[in-house]
C-alpha cells in the first residue's frame, strides 16, 4: 500500500467509512495505482476498499482497462454486458459494504444507489479527496514545473503575436499551437482585448474571438492547460501601444497587488490576511469593488485546495501549490489580471511559472 | 416582431405560457434580436414576454450589454447591484406573470423561483427551443456552410500531418491552428489512434494525447467547432500504412453504411428506417453490437433536432440540418467513424462538409 493509500485508509477509518467511491477523475488518478495518467481512461467508477482497487470501466474502456491496468480488480462490463451502474451496485452488495463515501454523486446515481442498496449508507464527501491530495509530493511538483513551463511558452507566443490588426482568435491559434506542440494535452484559452477585458470573470467564455486589436487596447490572456494530467495556469495583461494613464495605473496597481500578496504567501499565512493585502492596495485607488473573485485556487490534478478568497479561512502549509491572481476590471475602461503558479516552501512562495510579469509584445 | 418571435409568440399562446425564460445560450442567441452572436455576451437570463426582450446580464456583462444591445430591456445589475437571480425575480413579479416556461433550470434556480414566486407556475420545457430552431433559415445554412468549410480545413490539416512517429497531440495542434486561423472561435478536437480508436464513444476525452502513430494504426479525428456561433462537426478515419484486411473491411463497411444512410435522408424519412439501414449493413459483418451510438444529431447553435437513433422517432423535414455518423469500434482492433454535416433539401441530402470521405494522409 503506497503512502497515498495509507493516508486514505487512515482517513476512512477515522470517518467510519468502509470504502470510497470515486467518480471524479482527479481523485481516480490520485488513488488508483497507475503508471501515468494516460493509462487510466475516464472510467465512471473506482471503488477503493482496503487494499483493493475496483475499476468499473463500462463497455467503451473495458478492453483497454483490462489490458493496461494491473493491480486492480476490473468489473465485467464489456459491450452488451452490465452497464457500469448495475455492475457497481452488484460489487458493493457482494462486498457487504455498509457505509460508503462518494466524492460526488449525480442525482440519477443517488437515486439508483438509494433504490438498489437501501441498507447501505452512501455519504457524499466532496472535501476528502482534495484534502488528501493537497500537500504535493516532490514528483508532483516536478510535473507542475513542466506544466508551468509549457504555459510560459503559451504566454510568450500569445503576446509575440499581438499587434494592431490581429484578432483574439489569431492570438489563441498561436498560443494553442505552441502549447500543444510543447506537450499540453488539453488547452483552454481566454483571449480578451479592449472593453472585453473587463468581462474575464466569466471563466468559460473566450469573449469576442473575432475582435481585432486596436491601438491602446488592453490585452488579457488567461489559460487552463493540462500537461501529464496536471494543471498549468497563468495570466498576463499588456497594453497595446502607449496606453492611457489610467490603463497604466491599472497594470501597475495589479502587479503591485500580485507582488505584495505573493510575498506574504508562506506556511501559516491565512486566506483572510492574504486577501486583505490585495484589497488594501486596490482600495488606495478606489478600485476594491472591481475585484470580484478569489486570489487563489489550489493547483494539481483539478479542484484542488487551498483557496484564498473573501469567504475562505484556509491556512497555507508547506507543500501547497496555488495560484496568485489579483485583478481589476473597470467597466468601459478595461481590466488586468496577473497570475502565477505558486509553490509554498518552508521559506515562502516559489513561482513555478517564469514568464516576466510584463510580457514582451510583438515580435 | 421578426418571424422567429412570431413563431415563438404563437407557440407560447398555444401552450398557455405568459413568457419564456431562456437560460440556454442557443435559445438566447436565436430569440434575442442581435446583430451577430458575439454581440450577446453569455448572460444568465433572457426573458421574452410579448414584444419585450428583457436581458438580465449580471455585473460582469452589465456595461457591455447596456452599450451594445439595442431593442432590449436591460435589468439593472451593475457591480454591487442586485445579483441576476434577484433581479429576475423582481422583473417577473413586476410584470405580473402567472405561467412561465423555462428552457432549463438548475436546482438552485428552481428552489429560488419556488420560494420567491409561489404564485407563479414555472414549467421547464426543454423541447420548445430546439423545436422552434429546428428548420433552418437560408442565412443559417450559409453560416453552417462556413462552419463546414472551416472543419474541412481542419480535417485536411490533421491527416496531412499524420505519419508514423507523430503524436495525437501534434495532429491536434495542426488541426486546431488551421481552424482557429480560418475563423473558428472554439475548437474541440478528438484525435485517437491505435487501440484508442475504439474508445471514441466518450465524447469529452481526447484519448492518449501523447500517443505516437505507428505503422498499421487506425487514426480517427472528430471535432466540434463553432464558427460565428454555429457548430461545425466532421469525422474521418484512415489507416496509417497498409493496414490489415480487417481494418480495411471496417473502413469500407462504415463508409458504405454512411453512404447508404445519407442517400435515404430526405423529407419524410423516419429515424427508425434510417437507423436500420446502418445496422443492417453492419449486421452482414456481425458488427452491429459495435455500433453503440446515434446516427444523427441536429446541427445549428447547439442542442438541435432532429435525432436519428435507436430510441428516436423523429421524421426528417426539408430545412433540417443534421449529422450522419455511423461507426464501428472493435475492441483490440480499432474503430472507424465517418461523419458529415447534412442539409435536408426537398430533393434529399446535401452534404455541407466537402472533404473526401477517405482523407489524404501525409504531405
Amino acid at each position: 500500500m503506497n503512502d497515498r493509500r495509507r493516508r486514505l485508509a487512515h482517513a476512512l477509518q477515522e470517518l467510519g467509512y468502509d470504502a470510497f467511491l470515486l467518480t471524479q477523475r482527479p481523485n481516480q488518478l490520485y488513488f488508483t495505482p497507475v503508471e501515468e495518467f494516460s493509462s487510466l481512461p475516464p472510467v465512471p467508477f473506482v471503488l477503493i476498499h482496503g487494499d483493493e482497487t475496483l475499476v468499473v470501466p463500462g463497455a467503451w474502456f473495458y478492453h483497454m482497462v483490462k489490458e493496461w491496468l494491473s493491480g486492480c480488480t476490473i468489473a465485467e462490463t464489456p459491450v452488451r454486458g452490465d452497464n457500469p451502474e448495475t455492475a457497481l451496485i452488484t460489487e458493493i452488495r457482494r462486498r457487504g459494504l455498509k457505509r460508503v463515501a462518494v466524492d460526488y454523486q449525480t442525482q440519477p446515481l443517488h437515486t439508483a444507489l438509494a433504490r438498489e442498496l437501501p441498507a447501505v449508507s452512501v455519504v457524499e464527501d466532496t472535501h476528502l479527496g482534495p484534502e488528501l491530495r493537497r500537500i504535493k509530493e516532490p514528483g508532483e511538483i516536478e510535473r507542475m514545473r513542466r506544466a508551468a513551463a509549457v504555459s510560459d511558452l503559451g504566454i510568450e507566443a500569445a503576446f509575440r503575436a499581438a499587434a494592431v490588426g490581429v484578432s483574439n482568435r489569431d492570438i489563441a491559434a498561436e498560443a494553442s499551437y505552441a502549447m500543444l506542440k510543447a506537450g499540453a494535452e488539453i488547452v483552454s484559452l481566454q483571449v480578451c482585448s479592449g472593453p472585453g477585458t473587463y468581462s474575464v470573470a466569466s471563466e468559460t467564455w473566450q469573449y469576442q474571438p473575432q475582435r481585432v486589436l486596436q491601438e491602446n487596447d488592453m490585452l488579457l490572456v488567461d489559460m487552463g492547460i493540462y500537461v501529464n494530467g496536471y494543471l498549468g495556469d497563468q495570466t498576463r495583461t499588456a497594453i497595446i501601444g502607449e496606453g492611457t494613464l489610467q490603463q497604466k495605473a491599472i497594470v501597475e496597481t495589479v502587479q503591485r497587488a500580485y507582488r505584495a500578496t505573493r510575498d506574504a504567501m508562506r506556511p501559516g499565512a491565512n486566506a483572510q490576511e492574504l486577501y486583505a493585502i490585495t484589497v488594501e492596495i486596490l482600495r488606495e485607488r478606489g478600485w476594491e469593488q472591481y475585484f470580484p473573485h478569489h486570489i487563489s485556487h489550489g493547483l494539481g490534478l483539478g479542484g484542488d485546495l487551498p483557496r484564498v478568497a473573501a469567504d475562505s479561512n484556509d491556512v497555507l502549509q508547506a507543500g501547497d501549490t496555488l495560484s496568485c491572481e489579483p485583478g481589476v476590471y473597470i467597466p468601459g475602461v478595461g481590466g488586468a489580471r496577473f497570475e502565477n503558479m505558486i509553490h509554498i516552501t518552508p521559506d515562502g512562495a516559489e513561482e513555478l511559472t517564469r514568464s516576466p510579469l510584463s510580457p514582451v509584445v510583438g515580435s
